[in-house]
């Protein structure tokens, strides 16, 4: 249960000092040893020893670190013309097209912006003025962003009893994975009844909910992929109080679930606005807020909006080549089968390793619990993603009790890789057992 | 006083209906006539139809279009390695380092964010955490940004008596440039008396103020640079009220004042919180918010920070290749001189057209006031720039009365291009003086 002791490493810790002193006391490291990634390609990733690690847990360069292709993109549209939206350019317009051909109605509008957090606040601000109300729900264990208004909804670190006023809170749907003698989940109408009782909390502060923002496979709460059908009636209890369902997809999107395009096809729920950002730009400032015309319409009547470097050209260009090297390679196919494959041979691990609690996850988007019995143990899940990285292996910890290891590689991952994330794990879970 | 009749261009129509189709009506042309710039160079940019301008406007492409040293740095640095700051990087250790050695104490610490609209996000979240009050003090047709709260600052869009209620604005302080029978400004205090008038309105509404946003030169109110002391007693009373003072540099910041690298020193204040976005990464996302470690630390006290894109290697790059190109062609010294030159051959039209109120400034950064008789004249400021596109050159419009025509070209723009825009405007004079 302890992590490895860090080998001393003096270029690290002047670096470390340095940015101390010059960015302050917000930066943390990922990691508590030593790492200082220098370059990147595909999967891999090379420190300034030198030594690569497979990168399992980026989901940022989501068609592989420097894509050549993209790179490219970047390096030829940078070269040749970069502004913004007060001039119609060809690369924003087909890649706007693009992006709204993956998608099923009534999305037919997409606006641009730079990150996560101001899709959401655009999403809040197009929400509150189509319903009038200025309440949002969201989950009990989210993160939406880093806003005033979009930070106040993360309930994955503000304590229940000190979230605004404005704000209620739903439960994630505990859907276990691999793990046979798991509780069942409430059925989908006592679920939906979590959320009408959101609605009623919020009508008890005089308020109206304006939005639920939701992660289709619920990430940070602790990935809760949910069978079809079973959301739709807490996603009626939402349309029902008048708001409207605010997708976040800045996880989920792009293929990441194997099955679908969009985690909300996979969840399969028709939100009114989806949001995203990460994987859209392969590492570029690249965000999007689609929604359906008349949304945008309501929202204009309330004021205007400009993002100076939202749907820049630069950025257009990379987020297109992602869209073709997506079709190209075949990812989101990828996504599917390496994923499965990566869950089955992690679900394994299970018969020899009493702390992996569950296995769950949908494509390339993997979760395993690690408990100690019945109890979630954040410690030791710590403890193994220290180890992997000593072992070469780049994962990360998500869910409301930190015991969730994230495996989200990015989609050029293959089976080869999914073997090393399996075998890595066994024996970080071996070192830490302690 | 018509603009000239836009030529028929079925091409330039064919985009803009797919244009719209696919990203809205919130996306609006910034000319009424045909224009698809889809080439950049230093201060020329090429259109679709192979007719080359001049850019007198643009001031994200900070060190002129494409500059093959920034592009070379964006290229290579995506071809590397591309993440976030949870990793410790060379590049975003140095590129702060570099940035903060341009800054006056007592600022030793840069956040990175994404766009200007992030860095005020931050710094209100910073103010709002440090002095535990919640009005904010603006000037009356200021703009700030996009989201819900930094969007609700937007006072040159929203009325005066929709402000929202944490609101209270102060006036620009009105001195003119060259002309000559312009009435006398307030005095510094009497202007100050102002700015404690808007604390006291506050006051009366129950709140405190946390922050005054103010744009060093005053940009969007119609530009207004200010005696060196003058703003101090305004300054002064805001500090007296507990409040910080966030100078928001997206349009003054880097050496455009020409006669100092941030837009504060030329004013003379002393900030707490410095915001910057737009000309920082020629084009990439990449703005930063700069401030004393204990600002820093008192936020942090009431939560956390994270932005994904905030800080990546691409935009750091780009922002060092930036510091560079500044330094190695020394382009403030370029803004100091060649922006007089520019002023005084605008100032030089004022003998021959009415039409000129005003022409003030500094460095790159030049206000022509457009007025009929005593009055502004925003119909006959918009027809000049129309008729100055269709005669090869970029500029634009600001100010409170929306007649201020606003040249704000790349730093590398020399007297001859400064000629073009003076003998352009001569002739757009004539052209639409009806």
């Amino acid at each position: 249960m302890i992590a490895a002791v860090a080998p001393a490493d003096p270029a690290y810790e002047a670096l470390l000092e340095r940015r101390h002193a010059a960015l302050g006391p917000a930066y943390k490291q990922f990691y508590q040893q030593p790492f200082v990634p220098v370059k990147g390609e595909g999967v891999w990733i090379t420190d300034h020893h030198g030594r690569r690690y497979l990168d399992a847990y980026n989901n940022v360069p989501h068609v592989g670190h420097c894509h050549p292709e993209v790179v490219n993109a970047i390096a030829r549209q940078a070269a040749t013309f970069n502004s913004n939206t007060r001039y119609a350019s060809h690369v924003v317009v087909d890649y706007a097209e693009r992006l709204l051909a993956t998608m099923p109605a009534p999305f037919d509008t997409a606006m641009f912006v730079c990150t996560g957090t101001e899709a959401n606040e655009l999403a809040w601000r197009i929400a509150m003025a189509n319903t009038g109300a200025d309440g949002a729900i969201v989950t009990q264990s989210a993160f939406h962003g880093n806003s005033t208004i979009i930070g106040a909804l993360d309930t994955s670190t503000i304590p229940a009893d000190q979230l605004e006023p404005w704000i209620a809170t739903v439960p994630a749907p505990l859907f276990a994975g691999s793990r046979e003698d798991a509780p069942q989940p409430p059925t989908a109408d006592a679920y939906a009844a979590q959320y009408r009782a959101a609605v009623e909390q919020l009508a008890e502060r005089g308020r109206r909910p304006a939005a639920y923002f939701v992660c289709p496979l619920f990430a940070s709460d602790g990935l809760y992929p949910t069978p079809a059908g079973y959301l739709a009636p807490a996603i009626d209890e939402i349309h029902s109080a008048g708001a409207l369902v605010i997708a976040d997809e800045v996880q989920t999107a792009l293929g990441r679930t194997g099955t679908h395009f969009w985690g909300f096809q996979h969840a399969g729920i028709q939100p009114d606005i989806v949001t995203m950002g990460k994987p859209m730009g392969n590492g570029i400032p690249l965000a999007v807020v689609a929604t359906r015309r008349e949304l945008v319409d309501g929202f204009l009547k309330h004021g205007r909006y400009f993002n100076t470097f939202g749907g820049n050209q630069v950025a257009a260009a990379a987020g297109r080549a992602v869209l073709d090297v997506l079709a190209q390679e075949n990812l989101q196919q990828n996504a599917l089968e390496t994923g499965a494959y990566l869950r089955s041979g992690l679900s394994a691990l299970m018969k020899r390793h009493a702390a992996i609690g569950d296995v769950r996850g949908t494509g390339f988007f993997a979760g395993i619990e690690i408990v100690e019995g019945d109890q979630p143990a954040p410690g030791r899940a710590r403890a193994i993603i220290e180890d992997m990285l000593s072992r070469g292996v780049l994962v990360g910890i998500t869910g409301s009790h930190r015991n969730l290891i994230k495996v989200r590689p990015p989609m050029v991952f293959s089976r080869e890789n999914a073997d090393m994330v399996v075998d890595v794990l066994d024996h970080s879970l071996a070192a830490t057992g302690g």
